[in-house]
């Protein structure tokens, strides 16, 4: 049975979970995970996941068979779980409770690409709505302090399907970097009596330098102390509490400026591993001055996290004005062509 | 020039270190770095590294030239210089200091070895011995709070040369995790009159599930919250404050220790790349009851760190308890023969 750990000494929460049976030969150097090519996100092959939980798919066509846009099934191997006991260790300095929470996974699309980039806008705006919708859904329930949205894509990015998915983790307990954040940005509102981010938002596209995508009402930034090359973090330029209360027009345009900051960094560098993480208002607080939701798009061309791991201190070897520059310099044409040629539907 | 800058959102510091000169191409997909066979920290090829500041050598015996045991030169691409101006910007909300500090890298041994599993333990602890006088030096100069040492053992650990060797990075603000921990720390002492590390020494002991090795005055434990499979703490049983106040038979006992806990890693795990960070009281503090040193040791296996990167937290698929049992199991005999063979001069 999973549980939820608090680290006395960092006070940082770990999911031990043990749905996976890890032994040591999984972890053995060299050892990928190789599928013989099958997929069981492809449309048509429903049957290999668990059951569907939500879907956008087209009308008549029955749940868990072929017709449908987007599709969301609970995670195989489960961190967590909605029927676990909440019931934890509480001891002088050792604290948990019990792995209680729900992990699913959000299929993009019916056809087997890897990057949103590969994606018409339309389809992957309805990617972004349907992580609102079950955000917004999960929030809801009893029990859950924070809802986690995240994409892995390339195995380093810890990408076990390739097939384009996001992950949703909603969980009983505050993630300490959520609880810091929150923290330090109430401190801020109270003392100047304005949202942090706002503040950044203003400062940023005065000075420009650090200002990559600045279009439909959304700001695509290299931020200030990046801690990798090329980090981006993406944010509503208007003060927006909760990335669920996204309307459908306001997805499609987040859509598209992903979609660029994407091509972007793909034609930098490659179609590198990558992550992003949304991070949003905890949903006990239903609309807050002071926290201002945003992702943070990590490409992983470096392999530093060991140290940073261990020590929470970053070293970047490039500048993040820099970064925003190589990234301004992209052509535009060659952005919409690589989003154009990668998104038709006959490659 | 380099700096140091905080986000203003999470409060953590990174260093952006220009030295490397990075550009997009330094970060593309498939480019690995290749040295032709060629190795700057084999003995004979003093001459391509920076020179010497400290070294264990022969007598007689030039600096800079071949006769050493261990050697400590400047990172060639430092991230900090200690003739760095300190100045930096305070703006309303984003803060830097210039990147004043020290880089050093501390070869271990003159031979192309790229574990301390494959020395003896005496070379071993002369390594560490060299550690803890870089560390004693460097925490006395004004202007350092903190001293990071750290090891990166495999290319997927950081290691961008295979020759084994630490690196030390004195700096001029504390890190955030640090800081943290030792808030914690201090609040639990406040709180219960003892050192929570004191305190998880006894209650392991007593339990004895997450114990691995318990000999020469240091314990080697699989951490409660432990963040990914086969994670290791490695702490003195006793209260100590300060690594660098080891003496030469502890250190002799600690290699002894180290080397145990990293063949049984790699026994179970075949090899893996890892880190390892030594956690240690600032050097603000000359003395503390209430925090405890102590050597977080990652092996990197898993393809996590994106999303914990992002969130701050963490999916371990393996309970602490369970990976305790696998590293026990090892038997005291493969242990002892893999050391030994390793160790051997002739291989």
């Amino acid at each position: 049975m999973a549980e939820l750990r608090q680290d006395p000494v960092s006070g940082r929460w770990v999911i031990i979970a043990t749905e996976r049976a890890a032994r040591p030969r999984d972890f053995r150097v060299g050892r990928g995970r190789r599928r013989g090519g099958f997929c069981p996100f492809c449309e048509g092959n429903e049957g290999r996941t668990p059951p569907e939980i939500y879907a956008i798919r087209a009308q008549g066509t029955a749940p868990n068979s072929p017709g449908w846009q987007v599709r969301v099934v609970s995670n195989k191997f489960p961190a967590l779980r909605p029927d676990a006991p909440l019931e934890g260790e509480q001891s002088e300095f050792y604290n948990s409770v019990g792995g209680r929470g729900v992990h699913e996974v959000i299929i993009e699309s019916p056809r087997h690409l890897v990057s949103p980039t590969e994606m018409s806008v339309e389809d992957f705006a309805l990617g972004l709505h349907t992580c609102c919708e079950r955000s917004r859904v999960l929030s809801a329930r009893p029990g859950i302090a924070y809802v986690l949205i995240f994409k892995n894509v390339g195995k380093e990015a810890g990408a076990s399907i390739e097939h384009m998915h996001s992950q949703l983790i909603a969980i009983p307990v505050m993630p300490k970097r959520t609880m810091e954040e929150m923290r330090r940005c109430h401190d801020y509102y109270l003392e100047k009596g304005r949202c942090l981010f706002c503040a950044m938002v203003e400062w940023e596209l005065e000075r420009a330098e650090r200002t990559i995508i600045d279009r439909e009402g959304f700001l695509v930034l290299s931020p200030y102390a990046a801690r990798s090359p090329f980090e981006l973090c993406v944010l509503p330029k208007g003060h927006r509490a909760h990335f669920y209360d996204l309307s459908v027009a306001e997805t499609r345009r987040l859509a598209s400026v992903m979609q660029e900051a994407l091509a972007r960094l793909e034609l930098c560098l490659g179609g590198p591993p990558f992550n992003y993480v949304i991070h949003t208002t905890p949903v006990a607080m239903s609309e807050t001055k002071y926290y201002h939701w945003h992702i943070e798009v990590i490409p992983r061309i470096t392999h530093l996290a060991g140290f940073e791991l261990g020590t929470g201190f970053y070293i970047n070897p490039m500048r993040p004005e820099s970064a925003a520059q190589h990234l301004r310099d992209v052509p535009e044409r060659d952005v919409r062509e690589a989003i154009a040629t990668l998104s038709s539907p006959d490659t």
